[in-house]
């Protein structure tokens, strides 16, 4: 089958043979979409040999579970999958913190072939059945959709608050979208014209940097990734509030921890989250994903889509095999 | 009076005329202690100028109220005080967070002068008065000992948690002896032999630094103040687990924020405490901070005082004017 293999910070579209797990589902890709850490994971943020690509939709092709004893997933239904393959055995799978499994593979990230490819696999606990009215497009930002919902499984975000969103690219509109919904009062810091736009058309309201008031918001989400929306983000959170990491950081970062003690700020750090929710939020409409859409390409042309997702501003980038 | 007088990091004693504001209550000091954030005062962590101290327990001299009309105390009680004074007017007084007050002072620490001194003044709804079974020598620990329950008014430590304390000087052994009331399994990392010994009187268990398993403890607290402490702190505490920071940091540290987001950690910061909680403890007997009392010198001596305080390992050095 054809797939986009990375080895050594370098990207190619070759043929690798079709995997063939007997223990797990064959999964025919329906689409795929292109997140941040693949950009990040070619520039080798973590070594990692093999298939990229994480967020799909797929169609179940073969089962290892005879039809109708399966968790809720046969043969030919429409499935979305949990990115971590875990032990169920290890201390952290025993304590009800599978994402953290000590022996997890990670689809497309950590010893696991991914998505960008005609077929992937993943064991049958990991999938969840696409609703008949989610439609691919949209059910392929599940996994992100859910990850931006991991900030809620973390802490209480009361109507209330104050919230600021630093940062609305990918990731950071599904948070917007999100957060939107729990009535706080959301303001999110947005560079680029599209995304700008993006948020107005949900009423979500906008603020400058320049605008931000320092130590008055009860929590802030960091969703950039770099050192000036982290320096923004420490800056504007209250005393006792609380700084959620949404994102992938490269390297160290320099930290004053003196005042992070003076102000007991909460520091939180944030990765993959639920996909239940994320499915019922997009059945229901109350998210829609699909405005992210930037472009769609082929899985012949993946090169294409990841110069196109690496530009400033770029949106959610498909493919599709 | 007498004072320990702070500016451009150095101290010296000299005269100084008595304070004298007609709003707060005069006290006369009985003993005051050092504390590690002195030290760091001393060496610039923060510009401060005026007389140095902050832990103490005195007398009422003179109050600004009527006798019989304060708030539980009058002339005459023995009391010890909260460090911040506050306006009761600010967005952060005004939500239940006084010692965040964004216009206050600090004993000792931000214009307002300190307890290294014959007399001290704060406001009289500052003050606590000390139960008569409580001794001077006991009741001067009181603001340490409530900036170690500060982490129980942070978080909820469970009795099956996992807690690995690391740092056992002057507020480490505090946060060892209340963090072992919660029933929790505790372990310290301390590196004195008198530090030990203290601990193991109480019962409580020491781990070295090599024998911390790592990303096994559900609540680590870092109490040195020290890079190679945070990193092991960082090292040690489990996937979602949270790491408390408690202690005075010189200034910024580097940090792999990529981990924090990948294990899903909880940085918190954590500074003053509740003083009536503290008060309760040691005068059930629960806590007993006496066993910490190096020396104690006059303050006629407190250079020598100092010199003490800051030899490694060395617990409280008391001044008593």
């Amino acid at each position: 089958m054809k797939a986009l293999w990375l080895e050594t910070n370098t990207i190619d579209v070759r043929d690798v043979p079709q995997p063939h797990k007997p223990d797990e589902a064959l999964i025919k890709i329906r689409k795929a979409g292109i997140c941040s850490t693949d950009l990040e994971l070619v520039k080798g943020y973590y070594p990692y040999t093999g298939i990229l690509g994480h967020e799909f939709v797929g169609e179940v092709i073969s089962s290892p579970l005879p039809l109708g004893e399966g968790l809720g997933v046969r043969v030919g239904d429409r499935v979305v999958g949990d990115i971590n393959v875990v032990c169920n055995q290890c201390e952290q799978c025993l304590n009800g913190r599978p994402t953290h499994c000590e022996n997890r593979t990670v689809l497309g990230i950590i010893n696991r072939n991914g998505t960008f490819a005609d077929f992937t696999q993943l064991p049958i606990a990991n999938l969840h059945k696409v609703p008949a009215s989610v439609p691919d497009e949209m059910a392929v930002f599940t996994e992100p959709l859910a990850a931006a919902l991991e900030i809620q499984e973390q802490i209480n975000i009361k109507p209330n608050d104050c919230v600021l969103l630093i940062g609305a690219g990918r990731l950071g509109q599904l948070i917007a979208q999100t957060l939107a919904l729990t009535g706080c009062d959301l303001r999110v810091v947005a560079r680029h014209a599209r995304q700008q736009e993006l948020l107005k058309k949900r009423g979500i309201r906008i603020v400058s940097e320049e605008e931000v008031q320092p130590g008055r918001w009860d929590i802030v989400v960091e969703a950039t990734g770099s050192q000036s929306g982290f320096s923004l983000a420490r800056q504007a959170v209250r005393p006792r509030g609380a700084l959620v990491l949404k994102s992938t950081y490269k390297g160290e970062m320099n930290v004053n921890f003196s005042s992070i003690v003076v102000d007991e700020i909460n520091i939180i750090g944030s990765r993959c989250g639920p996909f239940k929710p994320a499915l019922r939020l997009m059945e229901s409409g109350q998210v829609d994903p699909t405005v992210l859409i930037d472009s769609e390409f082929s899985l012949g042309d993946v090169l294409q889509a990841f110069e196109r997702a690496a530009q400033p501003g770029a949106l959610k980038v498909l493919i599709q095999p």
